[in-house]
């Protein structure tokens, strides 16, 4: 099952800065092969299901390894079956609709 | 590894009343043997992470099964190493919090 | 506007326990007048959509007040015109599915 | 109060295509004067929290009059005291982790 999602994770308890467990994270998507693109409030994913949920709970493993004591993380992870869909068809689509309003 | 989460499961494209879905969900839950609950916006579970996010998969899975074009679901999923903790622990401890406060 | 909501508010670099902060925000919720519930993963509102948003603003600038420097929240809302609905009758829809269901 | 904002608005009740109520509230954020960006999964905002969440709300209502029924919206908003940050530093910041990381 195809899906694109995005995640956002907090480590908890260890401070205000953030980016570098982020960053780990980032090195585990790298790894999985994944398509994925980071943005200032979560890193969006396309792939099958388990590879995506797969990464997730890797990065959580990882940041716990790394002495994160609490994480936690919020999914948005959307699935269809009526047409197959990338997520740059996502942002075209909603450009395509602007572009058409612009030209009305 | 541990977790406790939350999803709100959104079926595309079958109109305005989504509480059939929802029930569907329920249904697997409860078959999951995890510790859920229901709520005005979402389901919370407690267990495993890896059978947390089966359900999750299975309620999206019998759902396209069902007909349902296209489903958006958000998940918050907070996993910790410093201590166990249940869901009932996690309300528990900010009604000791307000209580300490009142009886101050 | 009404509307249903949840927010989840993460408080961050201030450690590993949160409890005191979603006390704070209880008390502040509970001067709002909204109708609320705790629950696991977070807090659920109903009202008017200005007094929900203004009472969320609320923690956060009670927090911050408190020391805590950054702070992460998560709100789902929702409204709709086909009809008035209330959490309770949210959680009701989904429950006599279920029986229905159940007596087939 | 400034803050960095992600919302992703899912119309309910208005068939499986969405694009055409996404492009509607980008008109809405471009008319709004604040920094956003649309992706995949949602779109980022910058700026004050009252805007923000103007914006947003300003959606909803566009949304309903156009006929949509039902709206579920998930906000993620977050504030901080110790110091400024935008959008593009955010994610600056993570590249500057992951550099550091590769060029060790």
């Amino acid at each position: 099952m195809k899906a694109i999602a995005e995640f956002t994770i907090i480590p908890i308890g260890v401070g205000v800065s953030l980016s570098k467990y982020v960053a780990v994270c980032e090195q585990i998507l790298e790894e999985s092969g994944l398509t994925y693109e980071l943005h200032a409030n979560g890193t969006n994913l396309e792939g099958e299901w388990d590879a995506i949920i797969q990464a997730i709970k890797a990065c959580h493993e990882k940041l716990h390894e790394m002495g994160v004591p609490r994480i936690s993380t919020i999914v948005k992870i959307g699935t269809r079956t009526d047409r197959e869909q990338t997520m740059a068809e996502k942002v075209a689509s909603v450009r395509a609709e602007s572009e058409s309003k612009d030209s009305r």
